[in-house]
């Protein structure tokens, strides 16, 4: 066994050292592998199935809702890039730059896409020309480039995977509600299926997207008390519309502007999941995302009987809808439930000689590690329930987490202290000012998340400044 | 109507000029629309759409296999591209390369992937250690960027979608049954999916893969008769292994090489879809792979009782599970009918005041434009039938043009007649020599397509220089 990985290695307790916890358990849940090219991340298979159960159920919903898939080029020239003022000052200092094509000098570099609203822009400048060629619902799936310095797998590399959701309409109102509506649509998907809740809201100007008329936000928060922006949604007005010229004729013949949209969810929705939900054994998957749901776990599995009945639960869970595989490896049983906890499995199925004998089997809960013996006859049933039964417990710990995490300040010296010592989100009334909201920043490194839908009044007036209040801000120590 | 687009202009014949035809179907059936990166096309939906079928028709035949998604970085420095001999002179002339990330010149150029070669070596030279941990077998679906001076739409395009298969094998014998396994997984997709029948052969010396032990490739004949290279596979023998130094400790304990393939699609096939099929009127999609395979189209749509009946149609079709569409819109009949067409969309349901006073509607067919009076009680099943019909036959029909376009060459005068008069594939005796694979596309610009699997005997000799005949070589124009 001497050449076998070691998985045994135990991975580092996630309240010693969060930050390694969490390296640890991407590299040795087999998720990812560090690349030879900085910053950039090799996803492997267990890493990509759970990346392709999100496209999946995504991409469902953005075509229910109309959505349809293209795939633009993944450079964009650089006068392009320049079009709209706001939009290139945001992303000119992060992006990579080609400057050579075969044996020539391009005339022109071009930079690897690190989002795509000026090709969308230029696009739609050449396909809209009449009010019957409105709304344009377009998506693209496609990996994209932020030259960052400081990187973390999945949290934050120099590129990633995405979908990139770009739209025009007729009007302001219908842009508003499709902002709204792609965030709503993303914070379902986290809720029932990740078994992630998320706090919706409104970024503020200074933390909005580059060109934006207003940027929506998912913030979620991991275990270790700090935020995360887990997908966005921005209403871009008609900025874009007069930079790149989209119009369209109206039932008038009238020229008018167009209003569009733009909406995206990363890769970085993994690291979510593994902050979430995670402990000190490694990875936990909901059920409705894993890949696989049931790992069948034989015991003694030289014993008579015992893998030919494996190999029959391994289907029977199959035929009960459930994603099941066998692990027949030679290598004992308990590195198989290591492993099994290691890629966070919602359920093992141990079945043995003496379980052969008694016509029964034991499934375990990774969440819980609580065992129910079930008669083979109703495994299917059983497991099916069991894993209902995760998939709502761990949302449930996951809300619970966020509401005794999330704390009220009414003074700015209560702020400062609860984000000293207590991790987790702080709301607190302001003003509306940057000023407030730089000091804040400075003071405390924790910086505004959103302005919540869900408006409560905590007071009259910015605990920072004394000046009216405007809006109630959730804010945090963010990823 | 004015601002409406204007489909009616007429495409290019295809028999007056066979590009310009291709050209204009690709833009008129919304296939593609030109971006202003020179050679990078943007894919629209409906081309999109014909992409995410094929894609989910050859992952699950993947998967079947036992073949796992993974994702690499797009970035390869260089010193990783050249550590292949035979490989970076392949590449390195068409590749893009990054010279600058954010505000500063990197210290080593990275280009941009072409192909993932390297990488995947470089990846398997970590993480394999153990004949345990064989065979590994990683697919990733991803863009791909080769600068090309001279473009076209999917057929030849600086940038364009495919997925590449990369495996590892402990021994030669499995390597070269994977490289063969995954042709023949594209060789019943094109068949089966995309009725599009292919010969298979093993690509001469000259025409392999850079860095190939050998290649083997999947031949179609478009319709004016030139060949389209449309699938390829790859076996690396232990080359890349001893450049990239992936060795396993085998069962006594040796360190061994692997043995490697590759396998890669590409939207290129689309090309070979509209080459293969299409005709004057545009598009003709088989209908396996038609992202719509029926439009309901109302005729007098605003009688009392015709866009309600159609509305009932086409969700009877989709309970019939085909994918049925209405076209609700206030063009014309006329109008949707040459739009169906040119989007290639298998068969129309027409349905009209007359149709309803008798229970009936009128199915046409694009292929044949042959029609159809059913009763609309039995719509959706007489629908299917007509729909494997049209697959059928659209099979049989290429398969009669690439018979009808196979000609045999015993003598070099006569293949020099063939190549000049007949456009096709044509069958002759080779020595296996370079410098006869040379003469013939010097004299002729026909290349080596394949050395078939299923061998024939046309003689004993190479025609063109009298040596003894070693193979039998498919040769043709090809795109």
């Amino acid at each position: 066994m001497a050449k076998e990985k070691k998985l045994v290695e135990s991975i580092t307790s996630m309240n010693e050292d969060f930050a390694q916890w969490y390296t640890d358990v991407v590299k040795k849940a087999e998720l990812v592998e560090y690349s030879n090219i900085k910053g950039c991340m090799i996803i492997r298979p267990d890493g990509y199935a759970v990346w392709e159960n999100i496209q999946k159920e995504l991409d469902r919903r953005f075509k229910e809702t109309g959505v349809e898939n293209v795939y633009m080029p993944m450079f964009i020239p650089e006068s392009l890039l320049q079009k709209e003022k706001d939009h290139v000052e945001g992303f000119a200092p992060e992006v990579a730059w080609v400057t050579q094509g075969g044996l020539e000098t391009l005339q022109e570099r071009l930079c690897v896409r690190p989002t795509s609203e000026t090709l969308f822009c230029d696009f739609y400048s050449r396909i809209i020309q009449s009010h019957r060629d409105l709304p344009k619902l377009y998506n693209q799936w496609c990996s994209v480039v932020r030259w960052e310095k400081t990187t973390r797998p999945f949290l934050r590399s120099a590129e990633f995977l995405w979908q990139e959701g770009h739209t025009a309409h007729a009007t302001a109102e219908e842009a508003e509600e499709r902002t709204i509506q792609m965030l709503n649509i993303y914070a379902d998907f986290c809720e029932e299926i990740l078994a992630i809740p998320v706090v919706k809201g409104k970024k503020t100007d200074k933390e909005k997207f580059a060109g934006a008329h207003s940027t929506y936000t998912i913030e979620a928060l991991m275990h270790d008390g700090k935020a995360l922006q887990s997908g966005t949604s921005h209403n871009f007005g008609d900025g874009f519309a007069r930079a790149f010229d989209i119009q369209y004729s109206d039932r008038e013949n009238q020229l008018q502007y167009v209003h569009q949209t733009s909406w995206g969810l990363s890769t970085r929705i993994i690291g979510a999941l593994i902050m979430v939900h995670g402990d000190d054994s490694g990875l936990k998957l909901p059920p409705r995302i894993a890949p696989v749901q049931a790992m069948v776990i034989p015991i003694s599995q030289r014993k008579e009987g015992v893998m030919e009945k494996a190999h029959e639960l391994c289907e029977a869970l199959k035929a009960a809808g459930i994603r099941a595989k066998l692990d027949g490896s030679d290598k004992s049983p308990g590195w198989k439930f290591s492993e099994q906890e290691m890629r966070g499995i919602p359920i093992r199925v141990e079945i043995g000689p003496k379980d052969l004998e008694q016509n029964q089997a034991v499934i375990v809960r990774r969440d819980t590690r609580e065992k129910t013996v079930v008669s083979l006859d109703e495994l299917g049933a059983r497991a099916a329930q069991i894993l209902e039964a995760i998939q709502c417990d761990m949302l449930a710990r996951a809300k619970e987490h966020l509401e005794t995490h999330t704390y009220e300040a009414e003074t700015y010296d209560e702020f400062k202290e609860i984000v000293a010592e207590k991790p987790g989100f702080v709301k607190m009334m302001w003003c509306g000012s940057e000023a407030c909201e730089l000091k804040i920043k400075e003071d405390t490194t924790a910086t505004s998340r959103c302005m919540p839908f869900e408006q409560e009044s905590l007071g009259d007036v910015c605990p920072v400044c004394g000046k009216p209040a405007k809006k109630l801000v959730y804010w945090g120590k963010a990823y």
